[in-house]
């Protein structure tokens, strides 16, 4: 993983400013915020996508963003968490990561404003049953 | 909790689409979906935010979200998982929820796409140090 820039933040061969850091995860400010204290929280161990992270790996890394959160909301109104999967879903580095972004009350920042969509006549059934399907055959290999 | 409609969805006053359920974790699919087969991944116990719940049950909640990632993958090109905390994040429902958002290629949605700010020269080492800080006084009260 020689060309990942989150794995060379975590072995410090790229600078970044870390807030919090341990055996499994490293937390560090995004150098491009949607606003000021906007925290990455990644897992050390290399992996693209949500999906791929042992739970043990993922569990850890999610009790750092809810601490992360209980120390934001002493000096914010709110917080949003986002994490992307693939290019589709905006996701610009291949090695997964938390988004924690600080909110103040009317801040007017455009992250979670999305636009919703409508199911059909029977139409949600039918997602909900092919959802139900792919559910079944990823237990399968779940481990 | 009288009140929660996710409580009384988890209870069954309310019907709902549901996809995935055991015994600490609730999903089912969003009413007022970003795309079809946007889901939401619930832990059963009632809680307002991602800060408020035991280690324990948001441990069990994200794995559920990999899992439901696993899923989609096979008949998507990507899913962003998005968890709001506050009024200000834009959480409408007060009972802690990831929405986990099936996207493809060129879809257009405006999930995930923010505008970013800029940290003033030597601005970021001081948001540092304030999260540091708001971290220190988290984790001394943190279980």
């Amino acid at each position: 993983m020689g060309e990942c820039i989150f794995c060379k933040i975590i072995k410090g061969e790229i600078p970044a400013a870390k807030v919090y850091e341990d055996e499994n995860v490293l937390a560090f400010l995004d150098i491009a915020p949607a606003s000021k204290g906007h925290t990455l929280v990644i897992p050390k161990e290399h992996h693209e996508l949500i999906s791929d992270v042992p739970n043990e790996k993922l569990e850890k890394a999610i009790d750092v963003v809810k601490m992360l959160g209980q120390a934001l909301l002493k000096d914010n109104d709110g917080f949003n968490v986002m994490q992307n999967n693939k290019r589709a879903a905006g996701q610009l580095v291949p090695h997964v990561h938390f988004h924690v972004i600080p909110r103040k009350n009317d801040d007017g920042l455009d992250v979670a404003q999305w636009k919703s969509t409508k199911y059909e006549e029977g139409e949600m059934e039918k997602v909900r049953e092919k959802l139900m399907n792919l559910l079944a055959q990823a237990a399968v290999g779940h481990n």
